[in-house]
């Protein structure tokens, strides 16, 4: 069985758990804490970063760049239709343009602070000296979010899910990340209505229920995190 | 034919070009300064990055991961072997572990700063106060530099290219970088032998001479930048 090395509020790693899912494929998870630096772990991956899966063959494939095009490469189905990188060339480079705009931009703008202040300076609390969150830097990610919401809210309108007519890795993308913002309470959804919607479509899919089960020691996510019916 | 909006000193534009020649593909190229915030670019790519291309039927493909997953797809030769990311599917991970190793943590860690410090400031010196390069950032982003050029070494000791032992997307991604720095006189080539003559092998590629040949304003490369025997 495949065997996930992950990290529970990391959208890196909530992607490639959610594209297992929704290919219907079997794996077991480890929590790995990178603030750790486990010699085991730098060993399969000297960059020290999430995602890693060990595959049945124990073939090590790492970040989720290669995850998610070994995933689909090796578990798409044509006859089901089963694939979250599909249709024409022009098709796969709009999904692609979007799984960049979120694990780039979207990430250097919002959850990569946002997780910084608070899960990272909190799990290095042992050492670093000044581990306060800087909560004017989580003001202004929230702040940067506003924009891509507007944006993403842009795209749903005029098309069924993110990346076109087709649910895709563009929306497990967009979904991994503001899960985590939600998780830590930091989306207003009262001011996202299109948002929302298409959130609660994502929420009630089998695949999201693991993520919505998640819960780390230290932060309680906010009442409504895991109601698909928020 | 294929239009391709880049910047000179851009490691993603590079990378682009390179495979694009490599695919014998033939394309012109649009120079973009993506700090002026050009109306009709951010019309074409609302995140304002490069590269971008517009292909024969007037298709616009937006960034590294997207385009070059495009030109693999379109342009790829099983009869031929001609292919940069090819293999089994482990091969075809590691290749992609290898890029993202190299656009991600290499350019976080090494391109990105030496590239803000002396070419972005540059080019926003209408706009900035304080431009003056912040030569300590530039010092520790160049002492960085050496771990990768180990660990580059230390691959290209047990393979004949970075990603295996056929050339591929990870050996043009980590050109795209280096060359960036070479060009601003940021590596120490008498310290890396073995990268060094892994670079040569990509210096003498033809693929390789239009970048040898950039010459951008306000910066002169040093004189070994161009040549293959340096």
């Amino acid at each position: 069985m495949i065997k996930l090395f992950h990290f529970p509020i990391c959208p890196f790693s909530r992607r490639v758990r959610l594209s297992l899912c929704e290919m219907n494929v079997a794996f077991s998870m480890i929590n790995e804490n990178i603030w750790d630096e486990r010699r085991e772990f730098l060993a399969l991956n000297p960059a020290g970063t999430l995602p890693l899966i060990i595959d049945e063959d124990d073939n090590i494939i790492i970040n989720t760049y290669a995850i998610i095009e070994y995933i689909e490469e090796k578990f798409k189905d044509d006859n089901t239709n089963l694939s979250y990188i599909s249709g024409d060339i022009y098709q796969k480079a709009e999904i692609r343009r979007l799984i960049d705009w979120f694990d780039n931009k979207f990430h250097r703008e919002v959850t990569k602070v946002i997780i910084r202040e608070l899960i990272d300076k909190y799990y290095q609390k042992d050492e670093l000296d000044n581990t306060s969150p800087n909560m004017e830097l989580v003001r202004l990610a929230q702040e940067n979010s506003s924009y891509h919401f507007d944006y993403i809210s842009h795209l749903i309108n005029s098309r069924r899910w993110i990346g076109g007519d087709a649910l895709s890795q563009a929306d497990f993308a967009a979904a991994a990340h503001i899960s985590c913002l939600d998780y830590l309470g930091k989306v207003d959804w009262d001011r996202w209505v299109t948002l929302k919607n298409w959130y609660a479509r994502i929420k009630s899919r089998p695949s999201f229920s693991p993520i919505l089960e998640d819960n780390i020691a230290g932060f309680r996510p906010p009442a409504y995190y895991s109601n698909p019916d928020f």
